[in-house]
């Protein structure tokens, strides 16, 4: 059962589990605080294959199956697989979730589409349109540099404000809490998903694609107010508040715009593209970026806490920026995105 | 309520209404033969814009007004809006919408958008996670052409095989049938979405990106025969099966696979990409393509017809082409997808 709270917010009174995950990432990130929490690590950026696109759609097709095989179920008992990444036309996704044989439905909010896709899951799964859905995201830091700004070969020199893409993957089983699948795990081991607010595209302005924080800032900062101004919650209701790759311009920027609409969440916020490198001994600049980002820090670090209920209640906001290669150089702005999810540990 | 049907088919027990639609649409395809169902007309390719791009923005968000005033509500009573297009990085759903200030959740399905905007649309209504939700998408030749073949400029002669990007797009609106909000038109007057299959990536090996519809088919053939498998349903128990964009390749193709699964719906189908232009006089090649064939169609032909009972029942299937310029550059083929939902008149 859903119920609508507020004006933009729902609420999942039976709470999907979040029954398996997985990530897949490269081997910066492996090097990286999180290392411990990959499932899998692929060294070499070709991934074997001939093209850094093909080596993306790998990442995908290997994060999927490592969350089936963990989940301990096949690809035939998924109804449902939603996916995105950020090649043009999510070719990640489309390419590396062919063999499969789910029902697809693409999903693309940028960045956003790890938190994108888990609400949609979880609105597919309580309504009963899907007993267990999948959904996978990517990016890869050849893949996007080629695509949107220069092919490495260039050797172009980033900006200080530049955050670097994560070269990585992770895929979600979302089930049914009242009737839980052949699941390896019982319920009482699996993450819940509770709540979700659906982000507005807010657009302030900024055209500097060297500075996707500051572009996002703004979108986050609207949704987590959205969130608490619709459920009345504090940001100290929660154990930790996670944003996706907002990096160090973005983060402070985000406190700064809450600070002014009366939140303040600085003792407990953390941005996944500030945790996934170590920022002080990786070369990564304001951080990391992509979709893969917030998604392998959620597989690697955020939900296996949750399952051990070493966090008891945290919220999940992926922001995305909604621009191409072509608006940017139309002199166009970056209009922003960001979803959010409350997620709580097995027993919450 | 949502019931699933065999293994992929959802169906909506209380049947959400589509209470409002509209199109928007170029010169050519206003001379076409469904000049009468369009809602505008743009005449000029750039629609006084600075760019392609801009313009098929512009034509999604002239899309969306429309069926707001149509629908006799403010963007504010709209839960959700769900998009997609072409362009890289989905850019003409993100400008064309940022300015309405509603819930984004960007779709990505190629030319099969249209379909999925509205499967997804139809299960956030009918689980009450949406009261009222909006599905846009579009597409434009000119924008279509400098990003996936050529730019006019360049002045490229067309296969044979090639078919034509609609200019255009359509919106519609999703609501529930028990509760409607203030939606201007009876329920006895709205079509109903009843039943829906969402498709699996097929990928028979076509690599020529000039001849999408022979790339499409095998989809096509999967999600059709898979609903007919799922439902006992025949073709003889709709007044007709239209698809999107497979055009007179694909359609031919369409037929022939189906027919070796046992189905023939050569007396009850009809393709949008046939419908929209008139194929002796205008100089399409194979017929129509792009997010806005299916769509504007619908919107201009289908809706209309089973809005008055001139159509009892029919299904609309819209096929999608999963490639890239990147991919097709790349050697790849092209994986495919097709979506499909059963539409009913308001008394059916």
């Amino acid at each position: 059962m859903i119920k609508r709270i507020g004006k933009y917010t729902v609420k999942f009174l039976d709470e999907p589990l979040i029954s398996s995950f997985a990530s897949v990432v490269g081997k910066l990130e492996s090097e990286g605080p999180l290392k411990e929490g990959f499932d899998k690590i692929i060294y070499d950026s070709h991934a074997s294959k001939n093209t850094f696109e093909e080596a993306e759609s790998y990442l995908q097709q290997e994060a999927l199956s490592l969350a089936l095989s963990k989940w301990g179920g096949k690809a035939e008992d998924i109804d449902f697989v939603f996916a995105g990444d950020l090649l043009n036309q999510c070719t990640a996704s489309s390419f590396g979730l062919k063999g499969f044989n789910i029902p697809y439905l693409g999903q693309y909010g940028a960045c956003s589409t790890s938190a994108q896709n888990l609400i949609v899951a979880a609105i597919f799964v309580e309504s009963k349109a899907a007993k267990t859905a999948a959904t996978v995201t990517s990016s890869h830091f050849c893949s996007a540099e080629r695509q949107f700004r220069f092919p490495l070969e260039y050797g172009g020199v980033r900006t200080p404000t530049a955050q670097k893409t994560v070269t990585g993957a992770a895929a979600f089983m979302v089930e049914s809490a009242e009737n839980p699948a052949k699941s390896s795990k019982s319920p009482l081991l699996c993450p819940k998903i509770s709540a979700a607010t659906a982000g507005k595209i807010v657009d302030l302005g900024v055209k500097d694609a060297n500075n996707m924080g500051a572009a996002m800032a703004p979108a986050a900062a609207d949704t987590l107010k959205t969130f608490f101004d619709d459920t009345g919650k504090l940001p100290s209701d929660y154990d930790m508040i996670f944003t996706g790759d907002l990096g160090e311009v973005g983060s402070d920027l985000l406190y700064e715009l809450l600070g002014s609409a009366g939140y303040d969440i600085r003792n407990n916020h953390k941005d996944c593209g500030l945790m996934i490198y170590d920022m002080n001994s990786q070369d990564v600049h304001a951080g990391g970026s992509g979709c893969g980002c917030g998604a392998c820090t959620l597989s690697a670090h955020i939900l296996p806490k949750l399952s051990k209920s070493e966090y008891k209640k945290v919220l999940y906001m992926a922001t995305g920026a909604l621009l191409s290669s072509t608006s940017g150089t139309q002199g166009q702005t970056i209009p922003s995105v960001a979803h959010l999810i409350e997620l709580k540990c097995p027993k919450g």
